[in-house]
């Protein structure tokens, strides 16, 4: 093993949960009442170490969970606290597997938190990655499905006691469909599990080093707020972010659509970008800012709004006239930039034809 | 064992279809499609067997299986073959135990013969009963789960290779909440399985006979046919049911509520019943007949739709203006009429708070 574990702290909850709702690109929900309820198992003598992928046995079964809702900004909540741990037994006992780890779906917003309450219930240890490196609105959109592991089976718990288990899909399409449909039917905020992946394929797969990414992140924006500086600043400093868009926004669209909070939001520039105008396409994330017209940052790559004073990560549901943010960019990783990951998750995916994937990295250039 | 069990033979195949869609009571979907699978069976060298509820061990476990679609009229439709069997194997998975007989939800309509589909396929013995003794829209209205059986768990599987297992449901409304929602998704049509019950449960709790029932019902119905008798005054005779009415249709409503195939059709009466009107109240099955105004046939009693000539049932998706009918009606058997029946199948579970169930038997009186 070439890297430490760590395990969270009640100091790094904060930071944590302000890295995540950043990396969420806007959507990924509030990881706010998950911090709280951690907050208080850790107060009660729990504990949740973080251990890096190559912690992994590759024979261990590695479990993923998450809160899934009707995909509508703000409600991927969980009501009771151990939806998520039944819901990974349903997948342990229809797989006949108990798992040896838990790892995150998504990094971004709740999803962040919601595998550690689940660790900690199931003293487990939570691995340090995801599926995303971000977040996104669909269950197929990780790549733990992307790259073809075997979406059965999958199991979904309410608050009220019942279990569903999706125990033969036919593809990770069909999961989503199914699991987001039981979602809806269960009242919005469910626990979500997929099938157990073996550590090998979680090593290959996943996503690395997030969990400590996102504290990273939420560390810079404390840390800059307490020596007040200049927090965006600080962040592209620190992450290696390009500093996309400076502005107030002048006009916010949203409507549900196809259950998808969908939307644009106007943004004339200032400061550096006085006299340009940027619009960002939503849909429950950040997909596409344009910059007079033209796409400069794409999904899957990551675009973050941030309040420009305060460095406050602003999800697409807060976006209001009047605010004065910056619009700050992260390249994807490598496997979510994949021809076959952009199947899943390129602007195609999102219903932009027209628009071709061109990396943040190479648009610096 | 007091009495004989029997095959199920080709020839009995046209009267056991026709018998089941009279006890559809209007609803219940369409016999024929599974009919013809069931001939191939047959043809092909499979048996089914049909035994007396006095047959099954107690310790035994009894699968019950059926379609399952979207609460509209004429889609509880199985598309592909063996989707029941997929179910019946997910509830077997999930409990832990394997089915000795299979016995129907419903003997109304097309999950007369699914059931027999699934028995030739497993090589099971059918039950001669049913858990609903005619056809109900719902999963819950069934004496099974009326007496409390625990509904946990159930599977649906569709023609894709999906499989789903509500593997813990609070109760009997959620199962049907779940498994409607799934085999929408599903697109429709969809193979379901109930819980596993024990043999001493189903002596129990079963409406027995009701697949001789269906088969008597039928035979009297071709043999009429065959000699040019009068089917309606034939099937009265036999079956102890009542003529309700007589009349030609002057007007049918129908429209799609809450899933359901909601609506009235209007009677004006003809021969004995010239100078009265009726109306018969639908909710996929006929549920209230009117006569000059007054309920004189109430659900859970089933009222039974004829054309008056041929004696072919009509459903009520096939009920027109200006067909000449008699409309006959058969107590519902004692298990569907206690007050713990009532709150389920009774007038006010279909929205009628206003009308009290008064048997058939009493209103002849």
């Amino acid at each position: 093993m070439s890297r430490e574990g760590f395990p969270v702290v009640e100091a790094d909850l904060l930071a944590l949960s302000l890295g995540a709702a950043l990396l969420g690109t806007g959507g990924g929900g509030n990881p706010y009442i998950g911090m709280l309820r951690l907050r208080e198992l850790l107060r009660r003598g729990a504990t949740v170490e973080v251990i890096p992928l190559e912690a992994l046995d590759d024979d261990a079964f590695v479990g993923s969970v998450g809160g899934i809702g009707a995909p509508v900004v703000g409600v991927e909540k969980i009501k009771q606290g151990d939806e998520c741990l039944r819901a990974l037994r349903g997948v342990e006992e229809a797989s006949g597997v108990q798992c040896a780890a838990i790892i995150s779906a998504e990094i971004g917003g709740s999803n962040s938190i919601e595998p550690m309450l689940t660790a900690a219930r199931a003293g487990l240890p939570v691995v340090d990655g995801d599926g995303m490196g971000r977040a996104f609105p669909e269950v197929q959109m990780s790549t733990f499905f992307i790259y073809g592991l075997d979406p059965s089976p999958g199991a979904i718990a309410d608050d009220k006691g019942n279990v569903v288990v999706f125990k033969h899909v036919i593809d990770m399409f069909w999961l989503e469909r199914f699991a987001r449909r039981t979602a809806v039917e269960m009242g919005a905020g469910a626990g979500f599990a997929t099938t157990p992946m073996p550590g090998a394929y979680v090593k290959k797969f996943a996503v690395p080093n997030t969990l400590t990414q996102a504290l990273d992140v939420g560390r810079v924006i404390l840390e800059a707020r307490a020596k007040h500086q200049d927090v965006v600043s600080r962040l592209i400093d620190a992450t290696g972010a390009t500093l996309l868009f400076t502005g107030k926004v002048t006009g916010v669209r949203r409507e549900l659509r196809g259950g998808f909070a969908v939307g644009e939001a106007d943004i004339a520039g200032i400061d550096a970008h006085a006299g340009s105008n940027a619009r960002i396409a939503i849909q429950n994330e950040n997909l596409v800012l344009f910059v007079d017209g033209q796409p400069v940052a794409i999904v899957p790559d990551l675009i973050m709004n941030l309040h420009l004073e305060t460095g406050e990560p602003i999800t697409t549901e807060t976006l209001r006239y009047g605010q004065k943010i910056a619009t700050i960019g992260l390249p994807a990783h490598e496997l979510m930039t994949t021809p076959r990951a952009l199947e899943v998750v390129g602007p195609k995916a999102f219903g932009y034809p027209d628009i071709a994937f061109v990396p943040l990295s190479r648009q610096r250039s």
